[in-house]
């Protein structure tokens, strides 16, 4: 358009594009005066000859307007104006903004629209102003129960047309209440103080890849003379970790906030290159006291957003297993969540969510963050039942199994195929095979015994037994309780388990997947064996200030008072700690992965990272003579829905154990160790005993909002583009090229990859 | 130390570092129960042969550790332990970490110490845990009024200690209170949604140098065969801007966000790479709107922090000037803050905050950012004066002067020469001159008589006026009401004022710090002149709640209830607004700088941004033809004590006219037009009008905390390095090197600055 024409069109607008009152606000207390709406056109309706029917909405909700031609007896301009008006109306597009003025009338009882709260109340047109214009989009940007999204590419490229669709809309308002949520739970309740770390940050081999940013700084005279200048580079912080300590030993006593954090990885599932985290960390504060914190955020959050009372749900979890004895230490009563009577009386008040040792949760999930919401537990077949059977098995392994009820009758034998062929390419090369059964009448007297037909015989840790069982009364199918019908999957591991997930345990997850896919309802927990076995699908329970809240086939319905969700379900959420994680991991360990330190060649990593303290049990582990691998960390997972929202630990506090752990331990190369000497500093110079935590906010927010990527609780997310290598914001095209004398200025230059090896 | 020793160190840990209290939370309540106590050893003092006191502090306070030896009589056991106890306590250092235990009993009235909240009790010592060492520091912790800092270097690498000390913890206690008082005033209040937008942006060629981020990304196989290859960027965000105006698109109609932002300048004053502002956008707004929504955040944040009750303290302010009548609009009700009976009745309230055009503080103060804090005003001789004293005035020239009263007596001759030289270095190469002129009985009837030893001689706009006026009755120095003694600066300037300053608003700025530093008190504000002329020194104003707070000597005495402040004093913070800012500026005026959009060989830049809306009644001098320079923007300037605090505007959200401003006005080159297509887009497809603001947190708390720098407001600052022309964090020693093959990733290599050109 010429700018001649964009300058006559802005002659137009009103001195001021102001409102009296938001389109949702409009009540029936309004009749009778005059009001000023601004908003997106949704719908034009021609009614009659005379009337036409606008809807116009804002953040707030939408409203009627009606537009009628005055009677042919006014005067000759009003209806001059009127009739222009009309034609002007009837061809305007949606999404056009809108500034209407007029009266506010009550509508006629007969018209009244009870699905919309200002459904009583109509706008009539006096007169109105296109604020802006808006051509034909490439998608609707209105409808409230849309069957199914637009394209992925027209989504993220349109981003800003996206965030107008009321799922993603109502997803950034829920994750708006989340944020203050959590941070008044966090400063007032629990005295944090919110402290802002760098995000240009010093380089540090404990993590994953981290992006790496040039400075224009001059190369030191007699480094360049010598010709070995060398750039100096930032890096962007992958979290907080090191700072948030400096501030206990600053004396800060605890810390919080909502951190900006960034990773390099390669296009993971559900990951972003910066993502947030609601960062913490405690002063003089126990393992359980930590717990305990996490806690009161969560079930504080979750009541004052969703008003889901999960304190008064989780009283319903009848959990087959005790809190681990290493957890029973007294809590620190200054933390204001615990200063119940029990924390008062310097005891542990039992946790909220249910526990579970890392050991416990890989055997009975095989992984380290257990998706508990339905069952298909793990059984171990005992030496004594395998030896009944008439089977050896090697020392040092593990037979491990579980059952799918039904699963044989559900599961059709061509996917039980694909779902072995989908698991084995997933794990190739690793030993362990799983060798789905299907169970039949026949097969469920037989599938056990021993001979090359036996699924059995594929694990390699079996061998037929020299001398046969004598009685065999012991059928491993009852061992299992499985009946014909069931589809069973059964495996094999060394006896100590490593990294986050045993073959098995991904097994569990691809056939749950892959059940979902086909429509077959997935087993429930397990009672008496699941964590969240014999959990109610049906009750109701009552929140401390007394409003029920029903929970329907395994679904909260949500109060009105949710924010953005009212009349809404959200699943039951299945919240987990596990604790008692190894220390150490073996580092060829392809888990390892992030947060991992160490180099791979030295044989040992750290679970997590290298400043998470030993339990102080296991500390003779990691004298000169010790096992590293058998010592046991303060450190804690909360896992919900399976996946790992938060982690935390005690820290190391002492400078030389700190130093012992890299330099011995992890026996990390001088020059690194180096690279940790300011903390190492720090800690020597009166730091107290501290630990924290970090929890997921785009996870968290994703699963109040019953989404199953974080990808559409993010306003401006990045997506995989596999072609390039990188993750790209399709809204504005980055990353993008940049010219040469803009590098020049940092005194880089790009090459290509590979190109400069 | 040998692992062995720091294992054997940790064997002695208590199970748990769990207190019982806070140190500051001990009160006589507390009177005969048992405590644990943890925090720093503050003071050890040996009191006698039997009794040793400590005081130990933590966040919350400082407490007395009375240890007593238990008489000669008591058991043997009882008595080594306590003798091995004194032995420890005496031999320890200062921030060692202890954990004490025992009664607390009130002190003997004689005793009680009442500067501190807990001096009248002391904890019984009668077990002791070192939860960890500290060896002599490079620096004392511990000094509530310190006459000194320790050496910058010192604190800067050992930062966790320096903030340790009294006035940098305090500064971050604050720091905290304020952005939970922001985002509460922001998100309840006034119903602002907060949504978090990308760090890793696009790069846009709008504003000051950015940071860039390499990434993985592989060049497209075309291009590379081809030799075109080019790397792939993401730039560190400069500010939220492009990406808050489209969430105003998707209509989330308020916004905000405490927003972490980068840029990469050479070591400015005062400035940091990374820093916070407090970003919002309001979608159907009016300036006025965002003015007001301005003024009660930041009156919110000083009532709610310092106790400091802006409004009923600004009503004490007689500005001589008026609210520019381009600021009458009428108000959006909507806006909770304005929902007063005024703003209801769609009329706009005067503003708390004084309000000056642009040309009015450039004439006024020679600066769009006046320091308002003292006199000395800018005067303009008039053209008829001038003729009267004798000198014709160039056309399109002004000649201006301030005066400082008594300033010949009070600045020396010596002091008066180094300032016109120290001008003179800062301005090189510029026309303007700027002359002192020490007032003496003499010079007082002849400084300004045509001549050559007359210093308006040396402004080359004026010459002695070809036929000398006639009576002269009206002496300069009369219309400058100057008095012997005083101190004149004269200076002279075109006619329109363009950038941030005039040579004599720098020359009142220098002279000013020079003053200060000299001891000699500034001239207050002159009444009915100066804005804040005649606001009272010493006087008492009620708060809403009632409360009473005293101004002394022109400072705020802090209430109790202040933040980390009670008892201390404040300056009275000089708000302002500046407002008809012009929209374009010549662009080779060397103030353009940051926000300058635009190409300069083309001549003209934008002001702030290139997204900035005119003002409806400039519209017709962006038209084709039209002189965009005399355009006014619709951009407001928070100023706080010479400070800009906060700027914003009134966006454009025609995206015709955006494009005309982008090709047309400001000639960019085509593909930099392109840059902004997704701006464009968003702006065509259904954009509302639009305005927002950003407030520099980190200047924000540094004035609240009575702080002339920012750089003790943030908890760990980046410094200049100007020998190897970088900003260095010198607690972790970033940036630094990285290896050669971690770059290979990235496709880059260094190269050096100025050998790839």
């Amino acid at each position: 358009p010429a700018p001649a024409s964009a300058l006559a069109l802005l002659a137009l607008l009103p001195p001021s594009p102001s409102r009296t009152l938001l389109c949702g606000h409009v009540s029936p207390a309004h009749a009778d005066s005059h009001a000023a709406l601004c908003g997106w056109l949704t719908h034009v309706r021609r009614a009659s000859a005379s009337t036409v029917f606008v809807t116009l909405r804002d953040i707030s909700g939408i409203v009627q307007i009606v537009h009628t031609l005055p009677p042919p007896d006014s005067s000759d301009s009003d209806r001059a104006y009127h009739v222009a008006l009309r034609e002007l109306l009837l061809g305007l597009t949606q999404d056009t903004i809108l500034r209407c003025s007029g009266t506010l009338n009550l509508r006629p009882v007969s018209s009244k629209n009870p699905q919309h709260s200002t459904g009583a109340v109509e706008l009539h047109l006096a007169h109105l102003e296109v604020l802006n214009t808006c051509p034909s989009l490439p998608f609707s940007t209105f409808d409230p129960t849309p069957s199914s999204d637009p394209p992925d590419d027209l989504r993220l490229r349109h981003r800003h047309l996206d965030l107008r669709r009321t799922r993603v809309h109502r997803n950034l308002l829920v994750r708006s209440a989340i944020l203050q949520s959590a941070r008044t739970h966090l400063s007032r309740r629990e005295q944090m103080l919110e402290i802002e770390t760098p995000i240009l940050v010093r380089s540090s081999p404990e993590g994953a890849r981290e992006f790496l940013v040039p400075t224009r700084a001059r190369a030191r005279s007699t480094e360049q003379a010598q010709g070995q200048g060398q750039g100096q580079f930032y890096a962007l912080a992958q979290s907080p970790q090191q700072y948030k300590q400096a501030l206990m030993g600053a004396g800060f006593d605890r810390y919080f906030q909502v951190a900006r954090c960034f990773r390099d990885e390669d296009g993971r599932k559900d990951r972003q290159p910066e993502f947030t985290q609601i960062d913490l960390e405690l002063s003089f504060c126990t393992q359980p006291t930590l717990l305990h914190l996490l806690e009161g955020l969560i079930l504080h959050v979750y009541r004052d957003v969703l008003g889901i009372p999960l304190a008064a749900l989780y009283a319903l979890v009848d959990s087959p297993y005790p809190v681990p004895s290493s957890l029973s230490r007294s809590l620190d009563p200054t933390t204001t969540t615990t200063t119940t009577a029990a924390a008062a009386a310097g005891k542990a008040p039992p946790f909220i969510f249910p526990v579970l040792t890392y050991a416990h949760a890989m055997a009975l999930y095989g992984s380290d963050k257990p998706d508990t919401r339905f069952g298909m537990e793990i059984h171990r077949l005992s030496n004594e039942s395998l030896r009944a059977a008439g089977w050896d098995l090697r020392e040092g392994w593990v037979v491990e199994a579980f059952v799918v009820p039904s699963g044989a009758r559900e599961v059709g034998r061509k996917d039980t195929k694909a779902w072995e062929r989908e698991l084995a390419e997933q794990r190739a090369g690793a030993a362990e095979v799983v060798v789905g059964v299907r169970v039949g009448e026949k097969e469920w007297e037989a599938w056990w015994k021993p001979g090359a037909e036996s699924p059995l015989a594929r694990l390699e840790c079996l061998t037929p037994a020299a001398k046969a069982g004598s009685t065999r009364d012991l059928k491993l199918s009852d061992a299992l309780k499985c009946a014909p019908g069931d589809l069973l999957a059964v495996s094999y591991r060394p006896a100590r388990a490593t990294g986050g997930s045993t073959t098995l345990g991904r097994a569990r997850l691809l056939l749950a997947t892959r059940m979902r896919r086909m429509g077959v309802p997935l087993p429930p927990p397990t009672p008496g064996v699941g964590v969240f076995g014999g959990f109610p699908r049906d009750c109701e329970v009552e929140t401390r200030d007394g409003v029920t809240v029903r929970v329907k086939d395994g679904s909260v319905v949500l109060p009105d008072t949710a924010v953005g969700r009212g009349g809404r379900t959200l699943p039951v959420p299945h919240f987990l700690w596990v604790v008692e994680f190894p220390l150490f991991m073996p580092a060829e360990d392809e888990d390892a992965g992030a947060g991992a330190g160490g180099d791979a060649s030295h044989g040992i990593a750290s679970t997590h990272h290298p400043f998470t303290a030993p339990h102080p049990s296991s500390l003779h582990h990691l004298a000169p003579g010790g096992d590293p691998l058998q010592a046991t960390a303060l450190h804690h997972d909360l896992v919900l829905n399976g996946t790992e929202l938060a982690g935390g630990s005690v820290r190391i506090h002492h400078a030389a154990l700190q130093e012992h752990v890299l330099r011995s331990i992890l026996a990390l190369p001088p020059q690194q160790v180096e690279s940790f000497r300011h903390l190492l500093t720090m800690l020597a110079q009166g730091c107290p005993p501290h630990g924290g935590a970090a929890v997921g906010l785009d996870r968290l927010v994703a699963e109040m909002c019953g989404e199953e990527g974080i990808r559409d609780v993010v306003a401006f997310p990045k997506v995989w583009s596999g072609k390039e290598g990188v993750m790209r914001d399709l809204s504005v095209g980055c990353p993008a090229g940049v010219e040469e004398a803009r590098l020049e200025e940092y005194g880089v230059k790009w090459v290509g990859r590979g190109v400069g090896g």
